[in-house]
C-alpha cells in the first residue's frame, strides 16, 4: 500500500538526518502533487515562526497574578488574548457562560486523637519566587466540588482509594463506615477517591501527595529542585466528571444565561462526603498517629513512619463549607474562514484558566496555541488561504470541570456535529517526548506529522526520538522488536482531564491530542509554586519545546485544513479494534478464572489455612459463577468494519496514485463530509450504561479510574464489574455501532470511488 | 505408580483430617508392612515428648551471654550442650579446631565534606530487654574478615551492590573508582558486596540496613515492636564463601592443629576493601549529604531523603583495624550407633554460635535440635534400635564462615564420603510455614514427612498449610492451578548460608533442609537485640513451632534412620533437571536477544536519542555477538538419566507392591549404598570452573549472590558472565557427571531387583 512506501522513505529518511528535506518532497496524504508541494513549503515556513521570546513573555504576563475562574486576573487574560486574535486579525470574540463555581469559606483538618494536631492547609511563599506571595489572590487549598460537611471519626488509610484498595481493607477486617479515609494521590483521577470512600460508607475524606509520588523521593523539592515541598498541595476538581464533566447545574446543555437549571441539592456531580486535599507535611502526624494492621508493601510511602491502615486510635475532624456562587466562564473564540470548504471546521483549543498562576498548568500550552495563531496570522499576509475554517478557543473553566469547553460544545452541538472535522487539543507542555494521542484512524497521519518535526535537544525527528524512548522503556526485547518494525508508532486512546472531552464524548467529533513531555519532572501540580519561576527553571526554560509544540500542532492544522481528501486511514482503526477486542476476550477470560479460582480456595479453606492466626484476616467472599459471553458478534462487526477500510484504503490507494494527480479535479466535499461523519459514527445516542451523556463506544474516561481511560467503555466496565447479563448486552450494542460505523466508511469509499472516476 | 497413589490417598487424607491417622496406617516408603506400623507406632510416640517448656529454658540458658567465636560463653554452650547429649546416653564429644577469626580493634565511619559526622557504630541497650546492656561482652558491630584499612573517599551510593548496579551507575557516568560505596543490606549476600565493589575499584564499602528492608517500614520497631532500630545494625560475615567457606587459611582441609595453614595475605576469601555495617542512623546523615543524579526508583529507600548516587560533595573517612587471632571453635558431636547398619550415618547440625546472644540465629533451631536429641534417647530406653547411625552435631563458628561445619566434614572427608546417607541441618525457626530445600530425589520423601506433621496453629498438616501459602502467594490463576494439581510441592536447592554446605557441594552428601518461619517478620538479625526478650515477644512465644520443628526434624530422621529401603525418588530428580535444562536455555535465548537488541539499539543510537542532554548519559557498551550454544548433550544426559529414574521406579514399585511386603526378607545393605553413593555421582572432582571446592554439579551458591542458588551453576553462570565458550565446555562437562550419576541410578535398579527376586 502506497502509505506504507511513504513510511519506509519516511523511515529511512529520520535515519539519515539531511535526507528529511528530501522527503517532504514526497507524496502527502490527501493532497495532489502540486498541493503536496506547496503544502510543503508553506508548512515550513509556518515552522520558521514560532518564536519562544514571546512564548516567554505570554507566559510571563498571564501568569502573573492567580488566574482561576470568577478571579479578576481570569477576566482579565481572556480580555487580553482576545485582543491578540484580534490585532492578528483573526475574527474573535468571547462568549460566556454562567457555571456553579464553589470556593472556600472554611476549611478544617485536625487531628483530635490520641493527641492534637491542627493541619496548616497553606501553601507558604517562598523569596526567590516572586508570585509565591500573592496568598490575597491565592485560591486556597481545596477540591472544587466538594459537598460541605463537618465531620469527625476515626482515620483509616485507603492507600489510593481506588475499589480494589477497599478489597484490601475487607481482607484486614477494616471497615471505613463513619470513618475518615486518607487517601493519597495517585492510581485514579482524584474524584474517584472520594466517590469510592462514599460508596464504602466514609463520612470524609483526604487526599494527600506522598513524597513517594510527589516529592523528594523523585528530587530535590521546590525551590531547590523541581519536586513538590513539604507543604506544597495538590488542588483539583473532585466533580464526578466520569458521569458529566462541565456545570454540574446544565448536564448536555449549554449553561447560557435561560439555560434550565438543577438544583444544586440535585447536581449528581457533587461529592456524597467532605473532601480536602493536604500536603505532607500536614499528612504525617495524622498517618503516625494511626494504629492497626500494617499497610501492605504496595501501600507504604516514602514518609519516615510505619504506615498503617486504623482504625484508631488516630480520629480527625474534617470541616469543609464553601460559597456556592454562580460565576462566569469567558471563552475566546477566534476563527479563520475556509476558503472552499468553510463548513468544514478544524477546531483547536487549550485553557487558559488555572488554580493559582499555573505557568505550567495551562500557559505553557496556551502560549503555544498563541503562536501558531501569530504564524497562521502571517501566512495569511503571505497569501495562504487554507481551504477549511478553522477555530482557535482558549477556554476558561477547564480546572474546576471541563466547564469552558463543555458548555461551548454543549451550546453550538448542533451545528458542530454537523461541521466540525477534528477537535486538536493541549494542556501543558514541557521538555521532552512527544505525546500522542487520539482517534485511532488518523494514527498514520499523527507519525506523519510527527516525522516532520525536529526534536529541539537532538538532531532527529520527534517521531524517531519518540520511536527510541519507547524501544528503552520496553520491557522485553520482544517489545523492543515489536517497536522497532511497526512502521507506525501507536497513538493512545483519550480518556480525559482536559477540554477534549465533550468534543469526543458527547459530540463523535475525531480528536488529536499532541504535547511534548517527561523530562522536566516536577511536583508544583495545582500548587502556588506552578508559576513562572518554576516553567523557567525546570519545565522548559529556553522554550524550545514550546516552539516545538507550537510547530507540531500547526503543522497538524494546516495540513488537515489544506488538504483536498482528509487523511482517514481506517485500517488502523480496524487494527485497533481487533486489539482491543482481544484484550476484552481476555479480561473476561482472566476474571473467569479468577472467580473459579476464589471460589475453589474458599471451598478448601486456602485463604484460612495461609492466614497469621495473630491478625485478622477476612477472607473474600464467594462469588457467583461467571456467566460465558459470546464476542462472536463483536468480532463479526469487526471483521465488516476492517473490510470497509480495506475497501476504502484500496480507493485510496488507486487514488494517491501518481503522487494524488487525481485529487487535483476530483470534487471532493461529500467524500469529506462522509469520511468526518463516520467517527459520529462510532457513537451511540443513548449513551452508556448508567451515564447516558458519553455518547462515543470505543472511548470513554474509565468511571472508576476518572482520567484513565476505558476502551469499548460498555464492555470492558461490564466485565471489570462483572456484570455479565449487561457485557452480553452490550457486545450487541457495540457490535451494532460498529456495524453503522463500517457502512459509513464504505460508502466514503464508494463516494470517493465516484468522485475521481 | 505406586508413589503416586500413596499421595493421592495423602492429599485426600490432608484435606479430610480426622483421616490423617488412617493415613498414618497406609503404605511407607521403603518399609515393610511390619516395618511401616512400627515405625509409625514410633513417630507418633517420638512427636509426643519434645517440649516446649524445655526450648524455652534452653533458649534462656544459651542466649543468656553473648557467645560468639573464642568467648567465654561459646565454650560454656558447648560444654552444656555436651552434658545434655551425655546425660541423655549420647555417644558425645568435643571436637576441636583452630581458626583465623578478626574481631575490631578499631572502628572509624565519618562524614569529613561537606559537614562533619562521626557514625555511632553502636547499639544502645533497651530497659526493657535484660541482655541488650551487656555491652561488655558484645562484639562491635563489624562485618568478619573485612581486610584493615584506613581511607578517606568520596561517597557513592550502589544500591544492593551486585553487578547489575555498577552497569547503572556507569549509565550515569559515576565510576566508583577511588570512591567508597554504600550499599543497602539485601538484593545479594553482604559478601558479595564489597567484592565486587572491590572489582570495580572502590577502596572501601559500607553496608547498612534502609528501613524499607529492613526497619520501620515493615512495622513497629524493637522494642515496641520485631523490627529493626534506628541504631540496630547487622553484623556478619564478608569471606568471599562462595569459593571456599571455612577457615580462610585451610581451604579443602581441617584445621587441626598440625594442618597445613596459608599465611593470612596469601587467604582468598579475606576481602580486598575495607568494610563495615551501619545503622539506618548512622547512614542517613551520609546519603542526606550526597550530591550527583537522583537514584533510579528501585534504588529509593525509605529514609526521608532523595536517594542520589553521588559521587561528592560527601565525603567518608573509613578505618578498620582487627586483632587477627586464632580462635578455638568447639564442635559438640553425639552418636547413636546403628543397630543393622552402623556405617550408614544420618547427620543432623545445627550450629550453637551466635553474633551476640543469638536466640533467633541460632539457639532457635539449637533447642529443637536439643529436644529431638532428648526425645530419641526416651525412644531408646523404650526399646528403639534405629537400623542406622545418627549422628548429631552442634556446631561452632557458623556466623564467621560455617567454620566449625566445613572444618568438620574436610577433616573426615573420606569417611563421610563412605559413609554419610544424608546430612540435616536447621538454623533458624520461627512461627509460620514450612520452608523445605535439599536435594530433589527426597522430594517425595520430604512431601511425605510434612503430611504427617501437623501445624500448630491451624487443623491441617504443614503440608496443607504450605500448599495453601503457595497457591495464595502465587501470581496468576495458572501458577495457582499448578500447584493445586501437583502431588507434591517442589523443594528448593539449596545455595549457602548455613552449615549444610560443606556436606552437599564438598562431598556430595543428600541434604535435607527443613524449618518454620515466615510469621514473625522481625529485623534483630545479627544485632544485639536478636535474644531471648525479642524471641519470646515476638518469634515464636509459645514454641508452638520448636515443637513442631522437632517433630518435622524427627521424623525426618527417625524413617532415614529406620527404613529398609531409603527412600530416593530419582524421578524427582529428572524432572527438576528437565526444568533447569529449559531455564539453561531460555536463559541463553534471552542473554542472545539481549545482546541482539542492545547492539542494534546501539547502532541506532536509540540510547542517545532518548536521553535528557541535561543529564548524564553514557549508553552501554557494545558486546561481542554471543556464540550458539549447543544443549543436545546436556539433553541427552537428562534423557539417559530419565530412563534410569524410570527404571528404578520400576523396580521400586514392584518392590513395594503388597505394602512392601517384599523388603522384609531382601538383603539391602548394597542396594542402599548405591542408592547414597548416587549424590556423589552428581559431583565432580574437578570442581565447579574458578572454585574447585564446589564440587556439587546441580547446586551452587551464586558467585555473585553468595546465599542464592545457582542450578546447574558451571553452565548458568557462564551463561550470564556471557563466557559462551566455557558454557559449551560446561555443558560437555554435566553432561558428563549426569551419564555418570544415570549409570549409578541404574546400577541401584538393577541392585535392587536382584536383592528382592
Amino acid at each position: 500500500m502506497r502509505r506504507f512506501m511513504v513510511l519506509a522513505l519516511a523511515s529511512l529518511a529520520v535515519l539519515a538526518l539531511p535526507a528529511l528535506t528530501q522527503e517532504r518532497a514526497a507524496t502527502l496524504d490527501g493532497f495532489s502533487p502540486d498541493g503536496a508541494r506547496a503544502e510543503q513549503q508553506l508548512e515550513e515556513k509556518f515552522r520558521a515562526i514560532p518564536s519562544p521570546d514571546n512564548m516567554r513573555k505570554s507566559m510571563q504576563l498571564l501568569s502573573a497574578h492567580p488566574h482561576h475562574v470568577g478571579s479578576p486576573y481570569d477576566k482579565q487574560n481572556a480580555d487580553w488574548i482576545l485582543a491578540q486574535y484580534k490585532q492578528w486579525g483573526w475574527d474573535a470574540h468571547i462568549e460566556t457562560f454562567n457555571v456553579l463555581f464553589p470556593t472556600p469559606k472554611e476549611r478544617v483538618v485536625e487531628l483530635v486523637a490520641p493527641t492534637h494536631f491542627v493541619a496548616k492547609l497553606q501553601e507558604p511563599a517562598v523569596p526567590q519566587d516572586p508570585t509565591s506571595n500573592q496568598q490575597s489572590e491565592q485560591l486556597p487549598t481545596y477540591n472544587a466540588y466538594s459537598i460541605d460537611g463537618d465531620v469527625t471519626g476515626p482515620l483509616v488509610y485507603a492507600n489510593y482509594g481506588i475499589p480494589a484498595d477497599y478489597d484490601e481493607l475487607e481482607r484486614h477486617g477494616i471497615s471505613v463506615k463513619g470513618a475518615i479515609v486518607i487517601t493519597r494521590y495517585g492510581g485514579s483521577w482524584r474524584g474517584i477517591k472520594p466517590k469510592v470512600a462514599a460508596e464504602h460508607g466514609a463520612i470524609g475524606c483526604l487526599i494527600y501527595s506522598d513524597p513517594h509520588d510527589d516529592g523528594y523521593s523523585e528530587g530535590s523539592v521546590f525551590p531547590e529542585g523541581a519536586y513538590r515541598p513539604k507543604e506544597g498541595v495538590q488542588r483539583g476538581s473532585v466533580a464526578d466528571m466520569p458521569l458529566y464533566p462541565g456545570d454540574p447545574l446544565t448536564p448536555g446543555v449549554g449553561a447560557t444565561p435561560d439555560a434550565k437549571r438543577l438544583p444544586i441539592k440535585d447536581a449528581l456531580t457533587i461529592t456524597k462526603i467532605p473532601v480536602l486535599p493536604i500536603s505532607y507535611g500536614d499528612a504525617q502526624p495524622l498517618l503516625a498517629a494511626m494504629g492497626g494492621p500494617v499497610a501492605p508493601a504496595a501501600w507504604r510511602g516514602s514518609l519516615p513512619i510505619t504506615y498503617r491502615l486504623g482504625a484508631g486510635p488516630a480520629r480527625v475532624h474534617l470541616k469543609v463549607a464553601s460559597n456556592w456562587d454562580m460565576k462566569p466562564v469567558y471563552d475566546v473564540i477566534a476563527k479563520i474562514q475556509g476558503s472552499t470548504e468553510p463548513d468544514e471546521w478544524i477546531i483547536r483549543g487549550n485553557h487558559h484558566d488555572a488554580w493559582v498562576n499555573g505557568a505550567d498548568d495551562p500557559i505553557s500550552g496556551q502560549v503555544d496555541e498563541l503562536e501558531e495563531a501569530r504564524a497562521f496570522a502571517e501566512l495569511i499576509k503571505g497569501g495562504w488561504k487554507p481551504k477549511r475554517t478553522i477555530i482557535y478557543c482558549a477556554w476558561d473553566g477547564e480546572e474546576p470541570g471541563l466547564l469552558g469547553s463543555t458548555e461551548w460544545a454543549e451550546t453550538h452541538a448542533d451545528e458542530l456535529k454537523q461541521h466540525a472535522v477534528v477537535y486538536l487539543n493541549s494542556d501543558t507542555n514541557s521538555r521532552g517526548f512527544l505525546s500522542a494521542e487520539g482517534s485511532h484512524a488518523f494514527e498514520p497521519f499523527v507519525n506523519d506529522v510527527a516525522r516532520s518535526i525536529m526534536d529541539p535537544e537532538k538532531n532527529i525527528s520527534v517521531w524517531k526520538r519518540l520511536q527510541a524512548r519507547r524501544i528503552e522503556m520496553a520491557r522485553t526485547t520482544k517489545e523492543k522488536d515489536e517497536i522497532e518494525k511497526q512502521p507506525n508508532l501507536t497513538i493512545e486512546a483519550l480518556g480525559s482531564g482536559s477540554d477534549y472531552t465533550a468534543f469526543l464524548d458527547f459530540l463523535g467529533i475525531s480528536n488529536i491530542a499532541l504535547a511534548y513531555g517527561g523530562e522536566a519532572g516536577g511536583g508544583v501540580y495545582h500548587s502556588v509554586y506552578d508559576d513562572f519561576y518554576w516553567y523557567t527553571h525546570f519545565g522548559d526554560p529556553t522554550f524550545a519545546y514550546g516552539k516545538t509544540e507550537a510547530q507540531t500542532m500547526g503543522t497538524a492544522i494546516m495540513r488537515l485544513a489544506d488538504a483536498d481528501l482528509l487523511p482517514y486511514d481506517f485500517t488502523a482503526l480496524s487494527a485497533t479494534l481487533k486489539r482491543y477486542e482481544g484484550e476484552l476476550e481476555t479480561l473476561s477470560q482472566t476474571t473467569h478464572d479468577q472467580i473459579r479460582e476464589t471460589n475453589r480456595a474458599l471451598d478448601e479453606g486456602v485463604f484460612t489455612a495461609a492466614s497469621d492466626p495473630t491478625q485478622t484476616y477476612v477472607p473474600p467472599k464467594r462469588e457467583e459463577s461467571p456467566q460465558d459471553l459470546n464476542f462472536t458478534l463483536l468480532k463479526q462487526a469487526i471483521d465488516t468494519l476492517s473490510k470497509a477500510a480495506e475497501h476504502y484504503a484500496q480507493v485510496h490507494s488507486r487514488v494517491m496514485q501518481n503522487g494524488g494527480s487525481a485529487l487535483a479535479s476530483a470534487s471532493l466535499a461529500s467524500v469529506n463530509q462522509k469520511l468526518y461523519m463516520t467517527e459520529r459514527a462510532l457513537t451511540s445516542d443513548k449513551g452508556l450504561p448508567g451515564r447516558p451523556w458519553f455518547k462515543h463506544q470505543l472511548y470513554a474516561p474509565g468511571f472508576y479510574t476518572g482520567y484513565g481511560v476505558k476502551t469499548i467503555p460498555a464492555v470492558r466496565e461490564a466485565i471489570e464489574q462483572k456484570q455479565w447479563q449487561l457485557a452480553q448486552e452490550q457486545i450487541g450494542v457495540v457490535s451494532g455501532v460498529l456495524e453503522k460505523a463500517a457502512a459509513a466508511i464504505d460508502g466514503a469509499a464508494s463516494a470517493l470511488d465516484g468522485a475521481v472516476h
